[in-house]
């Protein structure tokens, strides 16, 4: 079959397409004849050597993809060859064909293309685990969600417009993306150029009350403000390093304000606890979908032969939504 | 009424028994004809100027008391004058009289004396909260209690004993009270003036695998060893910052591990939210008390005159259990 192969690690030039071996599905697997995949972050740290995919995954990039399903392994009984579906996968979604857990199938709704299905699986479920099952954020609360433009991040944002209205939205955004940040009626963005501490902001707009829960990619440069930014009992959920992993924390302030860091990651759970969040997603936020109330955002969709070119719009890191990779009509 | 009164803040010297006014249950309090107090460490730091009590809660130090219904508030009906009680007071505990909120009192059970009622709602409520509420221990998990001695430590080891009793328990203590930490039942005793890095001993014990929980009143210094001795889905439940305030915290560690850090305190919570935290102990863990599975670890018992003494043996930080304080026979 078709991949996306990496000659060693580094930048865009480690990246071709080529041919691999067509996967086989184990018991409680399916095998997804995909249509669409989509980048994700962690697809570029794994291409710089720096991401291993967990112990048994696919070594080829790609963490979702939508498709149909093309054979099913043994126990398999809830899908049926021929459905339409969207999956995480634990990798290898830059390919004709992938290998996922029937529990972490979703059906696609008839409204939804395959390019928009492929970018709901990363992004969503992962703004929906640490927003509202981990983050367990509340109608009428105040969030912050920084880098307003990133996959997960836009997710955020209209997954709590969609799921828990009264929210109060606060994002940190470049420049470049405020215009569109506030197009998905977020109440408060601030550019965070001018703005690296943003304390001041947050303590004016809430009322010196601080935020309840903050979904942070940052780390540690945000530390401190983000921590100073929490309200009482509020909860700082980080799902990313991008500009550091260490910094001081005031351990005092925390426990007077019974606050709470939680650290967290989708891709390396339990098989089983995936299946149990991908469940939760289900009931909840995908109707949402079914109904257009969240329209995926999609910046640009490329062809896998130009997975260079798909790469690099996530290297320079101007895109705004998801970067979708084509792999059949 | 005789109370201990404070002449200023500072040291030993600033305190003295007075006569202060009997307080009046508002509505939905009792007033209780207190037998017996305790002596916990935010007094220490009350008395030296450093933790004001919460708005609307006497200035008198003492934060827990056991005696006798004198008198009910308006609207209180589930108690009755001349019931034994026991109760967390927001303050007030070191006098003839306090007030305290209905839905915070305990009954005492029959094979209970004052001196040992007076001993359970402070340090045993903390640790019952932290471990069991907060950081959800389940039995056949493994927890660090910092600092064995302490009322809330021994307090933890003696709940979890009783309440998950196929836990393993690590201790850290002084070398003076290493043995009676073992007597206790513990399962590791660590000495921490050998070893204020305790990360090689923990995952030499637990197979590099860490422990599930620390319950960690030390903060700063503990920072580091704590986090690099949680294993997967560990939490770290700060309850004091003994040694400091701030320290560095790795977040990528804490990402990658899925761990929490948790900042917890017991006396500013709301009057609701107490209740609820004292229901689910009169639920889970008075039951072990009555039937003397649980015996509180009294230190010392000094009547309300030597209050100079029963706050020095807190100072010298030399005792093992709780110091008691009488205040009427």
């Amino acid at each position: 079959m078709k991949a996306v192969l990496l000659s060693g690690f580094g930048g865009l030039d480690v990246l071709r397409v080529g041919e691999a071996e067509k996967p086989v599905p184990a018991a409680g697997q399916v095998l997804v004849k995909v249509v669409a995949s989509s980048i994700n972050r962690p697809d570029i740290v794994q291409r710089e050597g720096n991401y291993p995919p967990p112990k048994g995954d696919s070594e080829i990039l790609g963490l979702e993809v939508a498709g149909t399903v093309e054979a099913l392994g043994d126990g398999v009984t809830n899908w049926k060859v021929g459905d339409r579906v969207m999956t995480l996968v634990g990798g290898g979604g830059y390919a004709e064909y992938a290998v996922a857990y029937a529990n972490h199938l979703m059906p696609i709704p008839s409204s939804m293309s395959f390019e928009e299905a492929a970018c709901v699986c990363e992004s969503y479920i992962t703004a929906f685990l640490n927003i509202f099952m981990i983050g367990e954020l509340e109608d009428g609360q105040t969030i912050i969600i920084h880098g307003g433009g990133g996959g997960v991040n836009t997710a955020g944002i209209q997954l709590v417009r969609a799921l828990a209205p009264n929210c109060k939205i606060i994002v940190t955004a470049s420049p470049e993306k405020i215009d569109r940040v506030q197009e998905l009626g977020v109440d408060l963005v601030i550019n965070y150029k001018e703005n690296p501490d943003f304390t001041g902001i947050i303590k004016e707009y809430t009322n010196k009350a601080g935020v309840d829960l903050i979904l942070d990619h940052i780390g540690a440069k945000y530390l401190a403000p983000n921590m100073n930014s929490l309200g009482y009992k509020g909860k700082l959920v980080i799902i990313g390093v991008t500009s550091g992993i260490k910094a001081e924390l005031n351990l005092a302030l925390m426990m007077v304000k019974r606050q709470q860091i939680i650290g967290s990651v989708l891709r390396s759970r339990p098989v089983k606890e995936k299946g149990e969040i991908v469940a939760e997603f289900t009931r909840r936020a995908l109707p949402k979908f079914a109904d257009r109330t969240i329209v995926p955002l999609i910046h640009a969709t490329f062809p896998i032969e130009q997975i260079v070119d798909a790469h690099r719009t996530m290297d320079e890191d101007a895109h705004f939504g998801k970067i979708v990779l084509k792999i059949a009509q």
